[in-house]
């Protein structure tokens, strides 16, 4: 497991040094994908290649289930997965230059076993997995304090928090202020470093298989909005919090 | 007046450097204001009264405006007079301990002269003043592209996204994202450095001073909603923008 660790960390470092030097250049090709927000660019497209690759590479039997490049469905979770998500928050990566994440999560048999989350610009990498810990950069860290809702900020989605759907509104009205930073890597950083209460988004699996397997190394909560195992599919409502700001939302969500 | 940017600079340093060490001890001291959500700490009223000091060692005739300490409110705004923020974004220093800015103006009767804007965890510091540029640490910044609204990210005040106060849902829907992130600084440093299109908030006067004077040195738009002067002394719904999502503003907000 130790070799497969640090394979993937060189591998997504490598990956943060190309995108770090497309800054030099001017060659940034932006498409947009299900509507005018929803960007993708030529480097999510070289990421998750040349992440593929590597992969292909260590594990030709693995597969791969990642948001670029027609590979967004497995039939199924048999074996060893890669999940990838080459640019989390692309719109941050093209309009902000920073406040993106490259992710990886590794599952075996269903099971997500290693999970990294790394913030290129910022260069804090949350790595780590079942058994093993969590680590930020070199340092392991310890679960985050069990504060309520009412003691941290919460993370929310823009659109589920303009429709107050599940009643978010009442949950940004709890908790000490509201978020939104446009990067799910962002928010699950914040919730495994303790700079959060929670995160309510709606996510695609490669958003938060990662960061999901490193918050349940640590002993927080995840789940779908109405506390169901999240289904590594469909794109779900996405909780992730402390244990006890994880039971405040699930009151207020009714 | 290089002079006196040059001491303004190094005492803002300073004081940055007295909050980074302040993480490693256990002393911080939280009391709330006008409300639970409303923060401040011994390390903003020692920062004010560290920046206050100096201040009056440089020049004792001027005049302080801050927002601690019962120094909120000012009779006239003749002669020379600074501007204070020690840290804007106290939630965030709280609680995430980044995402927070140590903000200084200096006026000269009524006019904005000189701004500093430090955020002190990303070591981004702007800084300048009207007719000597704006300065990103040691660099001049040009102004950024004139993007609309719909072409670059807006940073609103969740308050007045969930009550839908002067349409600013439609503007969040015109945008291509929305951001929330507490800190007034934080958001006027993005819009200067063009990664943000617009900032609609509530604000105090040591909230836009700083990063006001900055805004109409490198031609961007700053009022209030209603397209008037802001007024220095009451909080007031802020505006600031890039000229063409300026008029994008004015026009969605009725």
């Amino acid at each position: 497991m130790e070799v497969m660790v640090n394979e993937i960390k060189s591998w997504i470092y490598d990956a943060g040094e190309v995108i770090k030097k497309s800054f030099q250049t001017d060659d940034l090709v932006i498409d947009t994908k299900s509507g005018r927000t929803d960007l993708v660019t030529n480097l999510d497209k070289a990421t998750q290649k040349f992440l593929t690759q590597r992969i292909m590479a260590f594990d030709p039997d693995a597969k791969i289930l990642g948001e670029e490049d027609g590979k967004d469905r497995l039939e199924a979770f048999s074996g060893r997965v890669f999940i990838i998500d080459p640019i989390d928050g692309t719109m941050n990566f093209v309009l902000e230059q920073e406040n993106f994440c490259i992710m990886v999560a590794v599952y075996e048999d269903g099971i997500g076993k290693l999970g990294f989350v790394y913030n290129v610009m910022k260069n804090e990498f949350l790595w780590g997995g079942r058994g093993i810990g969590v680590y930020c950069n070199d340092e392991k860290i310890e679960p985050p304090k069990d504060i309520s809702l009412s003691e941290g900020l919460i993370g929310l989605n823009h659109v589920m928090y303009q429709k107050d759907s599940w009643h978010v509104q009442k949950m940004g009205e709890m908790a000490l202020g509201v978020r939104m930073t446009g990067c799910a890597g962002y928010e699950l950083i914040g919730l495994l470093m303790g700079r959060r209460a929670a995160y309510v988004s709606r996510l695609a699996p490669w958003d938060y298989a990662p960061g999901g397997v490193l918050i349940e190394e640590l002993g927080l909560r995840m789940s779908n909005i109405e506390g169901h195992k999240l289904n590594l599919v469909d794109r779900e409502l996405f909780v992730a919090a402390t244990p006890k700001a994880y039971e405040n939302i699930m009151e207020i969500k009714g």
